[in-house]
């Protein structure tokens, strides 16, 4: 190891855009695929599908409620980590150790923590400015609009300050197929959805949430690295028109990045996100603990729930750690 | 400034103290309160009045809702900050504005941001290993069992992974009084909370989330350091018992402690905490933004509704930065 | 305080430049001020003045010291903070206390800290990298190449790993004026400098490093956010062709900027960072302690020393804390 | 991974212990062991062997420089890691790709960094707080005093701000032996030392730097993991006496931790740091480059040089960073 060896990372020609961006922050011209939701909800709009959340469908959700059990489907942050590099810690910065040391008694003791995390690692959601496309996001935003020193000046995750609470649906692919896992390179297209849908006698609806099993994160064996963005079963990117038209709120999966991540090394492609963050303006959370759900509702033959998610109102943030919660 | 002229901490004698601790991380013969919870749920209960929220109080608290209408607790994190030191940072460590400016397009542009924060600030829960009285924790666990490197060995606030669901109940002492703001040095006791709840015509039962409005937050300037732990109205160290026997499940408040701080400079005194959180092992949550909720109860006069708070389940955390939930 | 009542950010319009990039990063066509060093240690040189330090020069550095006493020029990091927002934090991840505390003692008890701090806060080195102008940087390189998550692809400050020795000079401005602190509007130009080296009989040659003594930090109360960049005394702008023909190696100063900060609110202008990093890739050092070097040099006359920097190697980082050390 | 299976940590009987602290911080009756340090530089004292750097010694330092030519001893920060968990982060807070994407021109653009890193990461030295035994530091001072919220209450590494300066010698062990890297469980002891010394023609006096070279960092291939506390050849706990009768002012190697670390799985033993910081107050220098200096010294046959190390003064702090400068 010599200090000096370091390598100089690669830099390559650079043109301008050919594009302008107007006083709303938008490119001018851009266009979405052809399923989206632009305009959908205002030219401004910065919540996407959560739109869909509305009072009638809150009230729906909390129906569903029978028994009044509760599912956490979020991680425990600081137990296995979900890639190489662990992206959470910590760190106390107070411990009421601290008064067992000290000399007098005058105050009382107590304990306190610094947290550093990575906002999308571990149990996540992705907010509406985490991918771009051809430099655009949700609703014709610039992708320029998310900087260093300015974060998200558009779409910000503190915008769902109000959280996502709907009607959730789990779709319990791996248990259909009879599987432990469902295996990297399987298609899970609107077929394979709407089949588990029809033998479970489930529909799904305006504002739902739809949370899909895959057995990814519950058959992981917690060593470091090999999850990450490994080759995993997930949706296919030909299920978004199928998401557009049941116009769920939000789509959920116990792996790295709800879509199938394929086995070519090197090629790192998110379709799924690309049509459904900035297409749809459809939110993502990803790396849920679905398994003590799936039994509960593989049981009584009820795949419907309460579900409630909060992520932290980071002013100007692209997404959340999360804790879900599901009320049977 | 001279660079050498750092002043040296006062040290002091210290003698060991005269307990043992046994192989349960208890503290021999250590003794609560006499309004208490220890042993109620087992001697190794580390979850508190977290107990309370029961598959039965969650489907009640689901029954509240009539109209779906959601009221976010939680203040912006990055918005105005809660003391002197801003403690919390969100800081990207990528941006689709990096795209922008990229030379080949080859990969999707995306953002991530790295977040900073002290637990146990901005709108906060209090975990049970967060205050210490007499190097004792909730249910007679040992102070010296947090620590720097190993964090909360009991107590960690990962126990609370499935969230307080509950039948929440506002009482809204600023309004009661006609006041815009609760003034610092106002009893709020027993028989202030009775009052208000008289007055609405609303019990608190077991289980219930009790939320108290001071209009500490609201009229608060947003100047850093203003608030803090500046003398403020909150519940007076007499409302423990009243707490224990209604049996809730979580206390709340829009102030930075729940309990009154005063104004004697440098006697930073906090004994509703040590009650709360050592004696009943009773959940605190501080800096909850109450005003709009309040205005929607006093609107059709219905004080009750579901509430719902999902700390991130740090593992061996002390606290956790919240975004509570109220749903009407 | 109402949750969601966070003000966006303003947007404009934008439309992308006129210049493209080659394949070195370099701005195609760009073109630096007069007094200017790109292109004279080669059109990849990514060290600027650094390269004025030389074995001839550090050998004569080290032939300057004649008494062996040291002066360190380093602010105590955790001491009064620089500016209204504190930005460094150093958090124990272990105790030595933990050991106290601990059941056995088969392991030594140890202790060890996080460090959490801005590179740009306390006593700094700016690095090439810091500052652009007009979309560019010293030799040419362009600004997009400093990305969130890219850092520093070319200038980092990693590449001054072997430091900065140099032949110091320090130019005691308010001694030289008779006053404490060298009031706000001072110019401070060429022909100040001048008469000062003239009055205490010293030379500056290639190579040298200049420090510059104006009292503000010596002065300065502590109180933060009562520095930051609030009209200081500095160095004027006029002073860079005088830097460029003494060929300095680099220039540190006693207060936030090294330049005059004027007292126009709003009006943030750094007209010699901009020279002197992007044009003649001289390299800054702010926030020096210079009241007891002064007091030496003033006591037997003798103004020059040496001086060693050794910032943190830090791979893309645009700058570092430094604690330089002077030696007389 | 079901989120509510995360395992206790365990916790065991505990026992206050037996000695008292006195008013000055020191526990009373504490002895060091033989070859120690405590109370020669006064009761109170709080740098060590860093006494040891005078102006006589650094002057003599200063002329030991011949050639000019600088060696950095620091790793690249962001280069390979330690360890297994990679334990710096640099993080950009704003970058002037910024400026590139921003709709006006009004201020200039520019990049910050934010800085995330242990102290005792990379290139490092190990403060006087840094390890205790039997509760002890260095001068008697309690372990107690290094708490999560207090730090180093003594010994903080801010007490080392004037940096150490010394003449340093090179012991090239590996060269000696003819071998690349030294192997795992040869026993450097003082017969070793002083063979080297003896081959070299070098003598080692009071106030010198020690540095030795080991051949690990060199032949360390990067991976992560697998260097950390791996077995690992340095110095034997045998050369206490031998560096206390030698008097230096530090020690540094291209190691772990200076010391041999054997291939005994579990056993975490680190004799030589209990006795040279505890007892001797001697500061340790870790993951030093050493490489290119010694190939230097092996051309010319002088292996002493101008040794410059500049910790960050973090108040309170344990360790440090460093990047330190060998000059020819």
């Amino acid at each position: 190891m010599n200090p000096q060896d370091v390598p100089e990372p690669p830099v390559a020609p650079w043109h301008p855009p050919s594009y302008t961006v107007d006083r709303h922050g938008k490119v001018a011209g851009a266009r979405p695929r052809r399923a989206n939701n632009w305009g959908r909800w205002g030219a401004d709009d910065q919540k996407g599908t959560a739109n869909l959340v509305t009072d009638d469908t809150v009230r729906a959700a909390a129906a569903t409620v029978r028994t009044g059990r509760r599912y956490p489907l979020g991680l425990p942050i600081g137990g296995p980590p979900t890639g190489a590099v662990p992206r959470a810690m910590v760190v106390r910065t107070a411990t009421t150790a601290d008064g067992v040391v000290a000399p007098t008694t005058a105050h009382p003791a107590y304990s306190d923590d610094l947290l550093i995390m990575g906002t999308q690692t571990y149990t996540q959601l992705d907010g509406l400015a985490h991918v771009a496309d051809r430099d655009t996001l949700y609703n014709g935003y610039w992708s320029g609009l998310v900087t260093a020193a300015g974060g998200a000046r558009r779409l910000g995750i503190h915008h769902l300050i109000d959280g996502i609470v709907g009607r959730g649906v789990l779709v319990d692919v791996a248990r259909h197929l009879g599987v432990p896992v469902v295996p990297p390179g399987t298609v899970i297209g609107p077929a394979l959805l709407d089949a588990v849908l029809r033998a479970t006698g489930t529909a799904v609806g305006p504002g739902d949430v739809l949370l899909v099993r895959t057995g990814v994160l519950g058959s992981w064996d917690g060593v470091a690295g090999s999850l990450g963005t490994s080759p995993q079963a997930g949706l296919d990117v030909s299920c978004v028109p199928w998401l557009a038209r049941h116009d769920v709120s939000l789509v959920g999966a116990d792996n790295s990045a709800v879509e199938a991540l394929d086995a070519t090394a090197g090629s790192w492609r998110i379709p799924l996100h690309l049509a459904a963050l900035r297409d749809l303006g459809l939110l993502l959370a990803e790396l849920l603990c679905l398994d003590e759900l799936a039994d509960a509702c593989a049981a009584d033959g009820v795949w419907e729930f309460m579900f409630v998610t909060l992520p932290l109102p980071l002013v100007g943030g692209v997404g959340s750690p999360i804790n879900p919660l599901a009320i049977r």
